[in-house]
């Protein structure tokens, strides 16, 4: 069956890739035997990781990008990481529901991603779709997360090309944020750039560049560009720039760099994850909450605890 | 060296406390050995997690909730999940200096940590640091994270209390983040209720909660509260709920449901650690990066390079 939909996905079957893309997400066995599959067939999209606070216009500007890429005939994915829970039933947001529309073009293929489960599951979910995504022809695909939390920067690094949007007049939170995601960013954008203080906002990134001058001696100066997603304004300057970009880090062989980057990322979180349903089988639930219980009876500590688990599960002692 | 500050730590040594939490930050030996020492001196405090999205007020709220909380002659610890990185010095925010001022009083034990480091570092930093703050007589720990990132949300709902921040009248990825929170939160507050909207949002809100019915017939049902951390409005009621919540767990023993999950996570937490470290001693840089190029060059995948590491590193197949 999964031979079967590869064939289909590779043939340019839309339906079959967002059936693989599922598959992946949900179970790991499938996860590492359609990966195995379909592996030599990737490496040819160009990944664009899409991230800023939350409100700074992300999904208009996707939109928006989506349209200018598929006037050059471009294959276009999006993997919008979404951080909507079961309890709301993962209602799409507006902005995301403007997106879809570009679901009717065959060319464009939109996937939304929940942040649940566990710690790494969703980077790994997102590096597995990415790579159907590739395998099924993709020129460029987009992955936008809001980037605020440690995970998501850690997705979103793992581009080729990483695009940060903010907009004027932010608050503290706003600028820690934006501060954290600095050195990752390729390409920054001034959102909502009719709005007061965009020129001010623009100065002070530039001034930030300007303190790490000796950096871009030898490498890409991000550069800063505004846009007004909600009108188009920016948007062709801004694919022209990713694109840009994209020339520099194949010139330079940087490409190579970041997709090693990449690769050593995904095999420390398929690691991880391997070893965490190893525990689960090992172990079985009841042996764990013994040990949880001697923990809260203040018996053991966590630490201890934790050893036993390994030599247990794993039969490694530390 | 490590015996000595401890020691000091329980006589109520402020820097003796504030040296040990750099030492299990920094380095996962002593942290190990600090834990397993101090563990039987922990679990009188209560940990409460403060989130919301930025620009929701928390650390105003804060700041003004430690007043509050002092004049009862309680001991209060703060750890501040702090979002800047190495790139800016990870500079102190506005708000976050505003709280520090309580640092001078030698009942506020305040300390931030950045979200550097691995997957899964910080998280196992910070419950560290809680046991420090804990075995040294916090009576209240509060534990603040901007909760957008899976790894913030981690964080906090290992807490006995969650209060969820929000602000009225926030766009519709906001929308989305107060979504994923939802389930997770004891308390909501609207702060900034000064503002237009804040009833609409309290309003919202309790509609969001009504639609649980059913839940809350056995359990607390999440109370909403509108506060303005600027002017201190509505702060002590704030503080009341939050040990109204606090005697609920005790009555309950659901306290002990929260602890179970809590150490569950954490022994997780360690684990991986544990497991990196030791792939980190077992396999040489080269063998990694042989890998790696190979996956490059597209003749391995990345889930049999993983599982290349596990067989090499832990002697496991899988």
């Amino acid at each position: 069956m999964i031979d079967d939909l590869i064939d289909r996905m590779l043939g340019g079957d839309k339906r079959a890739a967002a059936r693989l893309i599922t598959l992946v997400e949900n179970d790991d066995e499938r996860a590492r035997e359609i990966v195995k599959k379909i592996y030599r067939y990737t490496g040819n999209a160009h990944v664009v990781g899409i991230t800023g606070p939350p409100g700074s216009g992300k999904s208009t500007l996707l939109d928006k990008l989506i349209k200018v890429v598929r006037k050059e005939g471009s294959i276009v994915g999006v993997i919008a990481i979404d951080p909507t829970s079961p309890f709301t039933g993962g209602a799409l947001l507006g902005d995301r529901i403007r997106m879809q529309r570009h679901s009717t073009d065959p060319g464009v293929f939109i996937r939304s991603m929940a942040t649940r489960g566990s710690l790494g599951g969703l980077a790994k979910a997102t590096s597995d779709a990415i790579k159907v995504l590739d395998a099924f022809g993709c020129d460029v695909i987009f992955v936008e997360t809001v980037g605020v939390g440690q995970i998501e920067v850690d997705i979103v690094k793992t581009a080729d090309t990483v695009v940060l949007t903010t907009v004027p007049g932010l608050g503290d939170d706003i600028q820690a944020i934006k501060a954290g995601l600095m050195e990752i960013a390729n390409i920054f954008v001034v959102n909502k750039a009719d709005k007061e203080g965009a020129d001010a906002t623009v100065f002070e990134l530039e001034l930030m560049l300007d303190l790490e001058k000796e950096k871009w001696k030898n490498s890409w100066r991000p550069r800063i560009l505004k846009t007004v997603a909600m009108t188009g304004r920016g948007v062709e300057e801004l694919w022209s720039v990713i694109k840009e970009h994209r020339e520099y880090l194949l010139k330079t062989g940087r490409i190579t760099e970041k997709r090693k980057f990449r690769a050593e990322e995904e095999v420390k979180t398929i690691v991880s994850s391997m070893i965490a349903k190893r525990i689960g089988k090992k172990m079985q639930d009841e042996e764990l909450m013994y040990l949880i219980d001697k923990i809260i009876s203040r018996e053991l500590d966590p630490y201890s605890a934790a050893e036993v688990v390994l030599e247990k599960s794993l039969g490694v002692k530390v």
